[in-house]
């Protein structure tokens, strides 16, 4: 007997089939003596066609409008799966982000939660509603509709389940956990039954796209459960919760990867101070997030500056070096978005050493060329061709003692799956 | 100089592009040095697809729920249009019924308006904002979300325009105004300039399709001048307010037709007293609305009884006359859907005897035969056999002097389109 929230995106509320099967699932769990809020997302493409026609009329749509325009999405799916609840029987209200309660900034677009008042979801629990929350809305202090920016619906659950004081806030996708890789890249991957934050929040950052950063981040803060799993099945799925003794002995949590990124290199630099600095603060100043930084020894006077930074940025890295290559006196750029970038994570690592030296070992061993490295105390990153990603991961995979007994059947992804599902991961 | 409502209804706003071309007219009014307020209805067919979907998941919807989801279709609408005015360079805001401060009563899917708190708007336009207002929406007491039941925009429009004390209320449709007759019947009806509210119910509840019935009675209450007028034109259209001297000149304003009603013979009927009105009182407990009633002279103690319905009622008509014809032990019932009715509408048939009279000479000539008969102070309606209805309003509309020097291009539509058209039309 528990208190629950239960998120659903986009995906589990496109049609009204599997409107239902959230409707049965939600039921359910009422049925096994729960008390459940649901939160959704807007059904499938439907923020996407809501965009694609907000463009069409204005090339840089008045803030306050888009998110006015943006919110009707969850408002459609609240009310259609609260009908589908009624329809089996069950007592359901809908509720916009302004009438649960849910407060931001004025940020339009990407606002951000500053408060929550559930006293209404409350009281709707307590008359034996299933409430159900439009997911990725909430209401400025000017009584404007704001949106949270992609992905906010887990943030909303993972808000709404603070509110109330849930048990647990469940996040339903279509993958059933996180796993010590991604299944389809290593076949011995793991499902794990329990991580901690940092752990999980690097994985994320590290390229893992099962749960939103901001999501975690909220619950981490607010100490709040998740429960990430499966949408499609009744398997119990990972708990991101804070570290136990327990969750501490592996020194390796999980291994994470992403081909979004791209590595520059900036040839025949003249090594001389201040050069870097430029360099570094003409991409910030055009809003290029740059990763890892490698300067070769130079020669001569000579040297050669590489970067990583994400795909999206790009356009903007190239627009900044096509200045800046000249004025610093260097001889060319170079772009290889043949890359993939392999993190370890794990909490462990801080009391193990040797983590590096093991890896760096069994890339070698298996003839993996290592062309960029960069640490966090709980994290280590390296990049690697894209096409020896795959064979990265498996091998670190079993060097850290992570392989299952049992193999993954999914087939095998070719790279360009890899790097397609990766970058739809972020 | 004037302060304007208008109201554009889903066929003006179901493209991006027809979207532009309302922000255009809008902008082209303003720049007239006009002060205006939109009113729009969901884009196309939004509301049949949600209708749609939330069938899909549950036969009977909840009330609340319904309205809820429907409401987010005028959402959509308003907040593109905004969107297209600021990307013409002009200020913009738009305002959900709530936001618009127009309250009903609880009644979901058919709400009254009870109240309008015109004042943000009215700030709205004194900012130099255009107003961009939700039609079909309002909000009731407990703050829930209620919608005014099918081309509840119209109503919305005109309870704007009073609250505001707009000078004008233009409803854009793809007619020009309101005719003398359907121009595709009758090729010669004129474009009138301007009919009083009483005449437009009239035409409205006879068939003529140009406006909402509700809107006007509602314009009628609160003196709300409507310009009824294209959406795709420049032209001046139609004004409908209070009766004018000189509007009472004619003795009949147009002329409506209406194929969507059947017409019910009951045979063999026991002449006794009590029998019609058990028929009637049964037919009106099934939610059947009686239109016309003929009754024939009995012979041997035995008559027949007709009636006509809309169309829509009929099964509850079939349903209820499966009984009863038992129970009166009247013969059987006949169906016929083929009748069209016609009628003659006028304030100024009450100070001009001899309407009926030439309206029946008329016909006869014709060899049209008349059905049936009803009337009111201000309206002469005749069933006729539906293939004669388009040779009926034309040879009244000569008769009565309404016909134009200049012929309506269109072509001549069919019995089936007229049919058709009609039926749209209600």
């Amino acid at each position: 007997m528990s208190l629950i929230v239960a998120k659903f995106g986009g995906t589990s509320v496109a049609s009204p089939e599997r409107i239902q099967m959230v409707a049965k699932r939600l039921i359910a769990s009422r049925q096994a003596g729960n008390d459940v809020v649901a939160v959704v997302s807007a059904m499938g493409k439907t923020t996407d066609e809501l965009v694609g026609l907000a463009r069409a009329l204005n090339t840089d749509p008045p803030a306050r409008e888009m998110d006015r325009l943006l919110s009707t999405g969850e408002q459609v799916s609240m009310t259609l799966l609260a009908m589908a609840i009624e329809a089996r029987g069950y007592r359901a209200m809908s509720f916009t982000g302004r009438q649960a309660g849910i407060e931001t900034d004025c940020a339009h677009a990407r606002a951000k939660i500053s408060r929550i008042h559930a006293e209404r979801i409350k009281e709707a629990i307590a008359e034996g509603f299933i409430p159900v929350v439009a997911g990725f809305q909430g209401i400025d202090q000017n009584g404007d509709i704001t949106t949270l920016g992609r992905g906010g619906s887990d943030t909303t659950a993972v808000a709404v389940a603070w509110g109330i004081g849930a048990d647990v806030c469940e996040i339903y996708s279509d993958v059933d956990g996180v796993y010590t890789a991604d299944p389809r890249v290593a076949p011995r991957a793991k499902k794990l039954d329990e991580i901690n934050y940092d752990d999980m929040l690097e994985l994320s950052s590290a390229g893992a796209g099962v749960l939103q950063m901001r999501a975690v981040e909220f619950a981490r803060k607010f100490n709040v459960v998740i429960h990430s799993r499966s949408a499609f099945s009744d398997t119990t799925g990972t708990f991101i919760k804070e570290a136990t003794p327990s969750m501490e002995e592996a020194v390796i949590t999980g291994i994470a990867h992403d081909t979004s990124e791209v590595k520059v290199t900036i040839r025949g630099v003249p090594d001389m101070s201040g050069v870097a600095a430029k360099v570094f603060s003409a991409l910030a100043g055009n809003a290029v997030n740059t990763d890892m930084i490698i300067q070769n020894i130079s020669k001569d006077g000579i040297t050669d500056i590489s970067f990583t930074c994400p795909g999206a940025d790009l356009p903007r890295a190239k627009e900044t070096l096509d200045r800046i290559v000249g004025e610093i006196e260097a001889r060319e750029y170079l772009i290889d978005d043949d890359i993939a970038k392999v993190s370890l994570v794990g909490t462990g690592m801080k009391s193990s050493p040797g983590v590096a030296a093991r890896a760096f070992t069994t890339l070698g061993e298996n003839q993996i060329n290592i062309l960029a490295i960069s640490t966090s105390p709980i994290r280590l990153s390296m990049v690697v061709d894209a096409a020896q990603a795959a064979a990265a991961v498996q091998c670190l995979h079993t060097a850290f003692g992570l392989d299952s007994d049992s193999v993954f059947e999914e087939t095998q992804l070719s790279a360009e799956e890899i790097a397609a599902k990766m970058q739809k991961g972020r």
